[in-house]
C-alpha cells in the first residue's frame, strides 16, 4: 500500500468508525454479539494468502466477519466489569503514536516519547492530587506507564523483594510473603504465582464493607514474623473490583509505621480516577496515600477516558525500580544514559520495548481538561445513584455492600418468606444456599440476554451481581432500562423458583 | 469531541501521516532529532489545562513540539538496533483496534478478538514453517501475543519453573538455574532478576561465531547438577541482537535428549522472520525447532512489517502456561470459560487485560501475502549484501563475525601497523586496547551525526559497530551513503589517532 492508497483507506477507516459510533448511540447493535465459540474459523481461510490482497476487500471483511463478533465495551448498556476508557482524542493519540512505530525503551529511542511521558504523568499525578514526591520532576520519585495494573503491582513487588533482600540478605524466597486481602484483585495472587512467592490473603469482614483493618494486618505480621516468615509488601486497594471496598489506609498507616521494612502499594485501578474530584479525596484516603504509600497505580483506560491501554504507576523512589530492573547490555548503552541526564524507562518495567502511550493521554487531558474529567466522573456517580435509588425502593433487590462511586453490588433478597407468595413485607428468611441458587438463576437469565452486560461476583459466600457505570455513552434512560431488565428477570426468576418449589 | 469533530480531526491525522511519510522518503528529516535532554518540559505548561482545548490546537502542538523530538525509526537511514516494523496496513489495524478499546482478557470480552488471534497466529505459524504442534487448531499447543520478546521468555521460564517444581517439589528456588549464553539478549538476565532465579550465561567462542555448542551445554549441566543445582530451561537464540549468532540447535537437541526436564525456548525475536523464506530455514534450524523446542517467539514488530507491538509466542503445550498462570476470581468467570470450549488468553500471559493486536497482523498478512513477506526479507538481505561487499573490499574496515541475514558487525581494523602511516598492506598489529579505543572514537563520531543511526556492541571484548537493515524505505542509495559516512568518519578517526600518537 502506497501513501495515497493509505490516505484513501485511512479516510474510509475514519468514516467507518464514525458510522460505528452513530450505530452505538442509536443502539443498532446489542452489547453482546450473537456468536458461538468457534464462529470465526470456518469463515476465514486456513492460511495467509500467497499474494497480497486489495485493502478494500480486507476492510470489508473486517466489517463482515470481525465487527459482528465484538462485545461492545462502548455500548451504553455495557455495565459489566469496569468501563473501558474511550474518547475520540484517545483514538487520535493512538493513531499518531502508531504512525511512528516506536519502541521507546530509552531516551535516544525517541526523546519526545520519554519526555512527554515524564511530563504528562506529572500532569496526571497533579490532577489526581498526588503529592510532589510522585512527580518525575522531583528527580527522586516519578511515574511511568505499565502494561496493566497487574504489571504495576508485579513491578513494585519485585522492587520491594529486591530492597528487602538487600537489607536482609539471608532471607529465603520461600519464606517471603506478599500481603493482599481476600478481596484484592487476582493480580495479587497472580504475582505470587509468577514470582513463586507465597501470598497471604488477609481476612476482611462484611461489617467493615470488606475493608482491611489495621488490627488484622498487625496480627498477621506478628504471627508470620514469629513463624520465621517475612512479609515485605502489602497490596492495598482503593475500590476493589469485586465490590468497591476501600482498605482502611488510616489504620494501615498506623500499623506499618512499626514495620518500615514492609512496602505499601495502592491499587486504585478503577476508583483512583475519582481523585480528580476534591469531594472524593477523603473517602479514597488521598491524604494517607500521600503520607505513606510507596507506590500508587490507577488505570486511565478504565474510568479515565483513555483507550486501552494507559496504566500509570507512580513511585516515591524510582531508584527502587531501577536497582531491581536495570540491565544494560552494550548494544543498549547511550551517551545520555551513561551520563545519567535522562530517564531510560526500560528500567522501570518488565520488558524492554514499550508502547508509546503518552501522546494519547496528553491529547485526552488537553481535550477534556480537569473540568471535563470531573464532569465525567460525577456524571457516572450520578447515574449509579439513579440505579441505587431504584434498588433502594425495591421489594425484590437489595445491596450486599454499600454502593461506592459508580459501582453497585446487589442481589435478589426478597422481603417474603419462602412459605408464602403474597406481598408480605417481612424480612427475607431464605436460607443462604437457596438465595445463592436464586441469584445464580437470575444472573444466568441476565447473561442469556444480548442487550445488557453485567458481571457476577461472590462476597464472603454470597453470590451477587455487579453493575458498573462509566461508559461515556450511557444515559439515564439506559440505567432505567437496566433496572427494568433486572427487575423483570428477577420476577421471572422468583416465579420459576416458586414453580420448582411447588413441583418439588 | 463529537463524532463529526472526530471525522474532521481524523482526516487531518491521516493527511499529516501522509505528509510525514512523504517527508521521510524525501529525507526532509534527519534520523536523529536535534534536541537535548530536557528539551520538552520548558515548552509545555506544567499542569493539565483546567478546561478542555480545541483539538486543532492540540494537533498543531503535536507537530510543533513532539514530532521534532522523534528518532525516526522509519527513516531510510535508520540502521540501528533492529528495524521497527511498519506498514500502512499496520497503522490501519491499530486504528480499527483502538476504536473499540477492548481489553480482550477472555473469550466473552470480545469473541472476535480471541478467535482472530487464534486464527491469525496459526496463519503466521504456518507461514514461518512451524510444525502443526504449535497451531492453536491443535488444541494442545498454540500461539498468543505477548507484550515483548522479554515477556515471552519470562512467561515460558515461569511455566518451566512451575512444571519443574511440580515434578521435583522439594527444589528450592535458590537452587534453580536459567541457562542463556553470554550473547543472549538481556531478556535472559532480566528474567532472572525479575524472578529472583540465578542465570548462568554459558560461554561461546568467536571461532564458533558466538554460537552455543552442545559440549558447553552438557558440561554446564553436569557441573551444575553435581553441585546440587537445577538447570530447568535454556533460552537459545536464533540471531542474537549483538551479532546475529545462531546457537547450534542440532547439537543442543542431542544434549537435551538426555535431560528431558530442561525446557528449550527459542528466541528469534529478529531473525525468526527469515523463516518465511525456504532458503533460510536450514541455517535457522527450523527442522530442529520443530523437532524439539518447547516454545518459539519472534517479533512481527521488528522485521515483520507490523507496527509495534506484535510479538507472538508459540508453545507446544498450552497447558504448561495455563497451569502456571491461571487464576480465575468469581468476577472473571464466564459460562464459556467454565465449559472449557474457548481460549481465555489471560491465562497465557502475565497481566489480565491485553491489547487487541490480531487485527493489525491480519491486515498485514493479507495486505502483503506470503510473497510480499518473502520479498521484504530478501530485499533487506540483498541490501546488507551491498554493504558487506563494500566492507569486504575496504582496507580500513573488517567484520568481527560473519554477516548474518541483514545484520553486519564491523570495526576499524586497518591493514597498517601503528608505526607507519603509509599504505603498507600488512596485517593489523594494533594492540587490542588501542583498536577498541579507535573504534570507540569512530562510534562517537558517527553518533554525533544526526543523519544516520547505528549501534555499538562488544563481542568477547572487541568494541564494534552494528548495521541492521530492514526499514521498508531503505534503498541501495542509503546503504551506499551509510558506507561512505562510515568510511569518511573512519578515515578522520585514523587521522585524529595518528595526530594523538605523534603528539603523545
Amino acid at each position: 500500500m502506497n501513501i495515497e492508497q493509505f490516505r484513501k483507506a485511512g479516510y474510509q477507516a475514519i468514516d467507518r468508525i464514525c458510522d460505528y459510533y452513530y450505530a452505538l448511540e442509536q443502539s443498532k447493535f446489542t452489547v453482546l454479539p450473537d456468536v458461538e465459540p468457534g464462529y470465526l474459523r470456518p469463515l476465514l481461510p486456513s492460511t495467509a494468502p500467497e499474494t497480497g490482497e486489495e485493502f478494500s476487500r480486507i476492510a470489508d471483511d473486517y466489517e463482515k466477519f470481525i465487527v459482528p463478533g465484538y462485545t461492545h465495551w462502548q455500548h451504553p448498556s455495557f455495565l459489566a466489569y469496569f468501563p473501558m476508557g474511550f474518547s475520540f482524542e484517545g483514538i487520535l493519540g493512538d493513531l499518531y503514536a502508531s504512525s511512528v512505530s516506536n519502541p521507546g525503551f530509552n531516551w535516544l529511542a525517541s526523546p519526545s516519547c520519554t519526555e512527554l511521558e515524564s511530563i504528562v504523568l506529572d500532569w496526571a499525578s497533579q490532577m489526581l492530587g498526588l503529592s510532589a514526591s510522585f512527580l518525575n520532576s522531583s528527580g527522586v520519585g516519578g511515574g511511568c506507564f505499565q502494561n496493566t495494573a497487574s504489571e504495576a503491582a508485579l513491578v513494585v513487588i519485585i522492587a520491594a523483594r529486591s530492597t528487602y533482600k538487600a537489607a536482609f540478605p539471608n532471607t529465603k524466597l520461600e519464606d517471603m510473603r506478599i500481603y493482599t486481602t481476600t478481596q484484592t484483585h487476582s493480580l495479587g495472587l497472580k504475582a505470587g504465582m509468577i514470582l513463586g512467592i507465597s501470598v497471604r490473603a488477609l481476612e476482611v469482614e462484611e461489617r467493615d464493607n470488606f475493608a482491611l483493618r489495621g488490627k488484622t494486618l498487625r496480627t498477621a505480621i506478628e504471627e508470620d514474623k514469629s513463624n520465621g516468615l517475612h512479609p515485605f509488601i502489602l497490596i492495598a486497594t482503593v475500590g476493589t473490583t469485586s465490590s468497591g471496598a476501600i482498605d482502611n489506609l488510616a489504620e494501615i498507616k498506623t500499623v506499618v509505621k512499626d514495620y518500615p521494612e514492609i512496602k505499601i502499594h495502592i491499587d486504585a485501578a478503577w476508583a483512583g480516577m475519582a481523585l480528580v474530584c476534591p469531594e472524593y479525596r477523603e473517602i479514597c484516603y488521598l491524604k494517607e496515600i500521600n503520607d505513606f504509600a510507596d507506590s500508587f497505580s490507577t488505570n486511565f483506560h478504565k474510568w479515565g477516558l483513555t483507550n486501552f491501554d494507559a496504566c500509570p504507576l507512580w513511585v516515591r523512589d524510582r531508584k527502587s525500580l531501577v536497582d531491581a530492573l536495570d540491565i544494560t547490555p552494550p548494544f543498549l548503552r547511550t551517551a545520555q544514559g551513561d551520563a545519567g541526564t535522562v530517564i531510560d524507562y526500560r528500567n522501570w518495567h518488565l520488558g524492554l520495548g514499550r508502547r508509546y502511550r503518552s501522546v494519547k493521554l496528553w491529547f485526552v487531558l488537553r481535550g477534556y481538561g480537569v473540568e471535563g474529567f470531573q464532569k465525567h466522573i460525577r456524571r457516572a456517580i450520578e447515574l449509579n445513584q439513579v440505579f441505587v435509588n431504584m434498588v433502594s425502593s425495591s421489594d425484590l433487590l437489595s445491596f450486599v455492600t454499600p454502593p461506592f462511586l459508580s459501582l453497585s453490588v446487589f442481589r435478589i433478597s426478597p422481603n417474603v418468606s419462602p412459605s408464602t407468595s403474597t406481598s408480605n413485607h417481612g424480612h427475607s428468611t431464605f436460607p443462604a444456599d437457596t438465595l445463592n441458587d436464586i441469584n445464580k438463576i437470575l444472573f444466568g437469565r441476565i447473561s442469556a440476554r444480548k442487550d445488557i452486560l453485567l458481571t457476577q461476583t461472590i462476597l464472603n459466600g454470597k453470590f451477587c451481581i455487579r453493575l458498573a457505570v462509566g461508559s461515556a455513552r450511557t444515559q439515564e434512560s439506559h440505567i432505567r432500562e437496566a433496572y427494568e431488565i433486572v427487575t423483570h428477570e428477577a420476577k421471572l426468576t422468583m416465579e420459576a423458583w416458586e414453580q420448582m418449589r411447588i413441583g418439588a
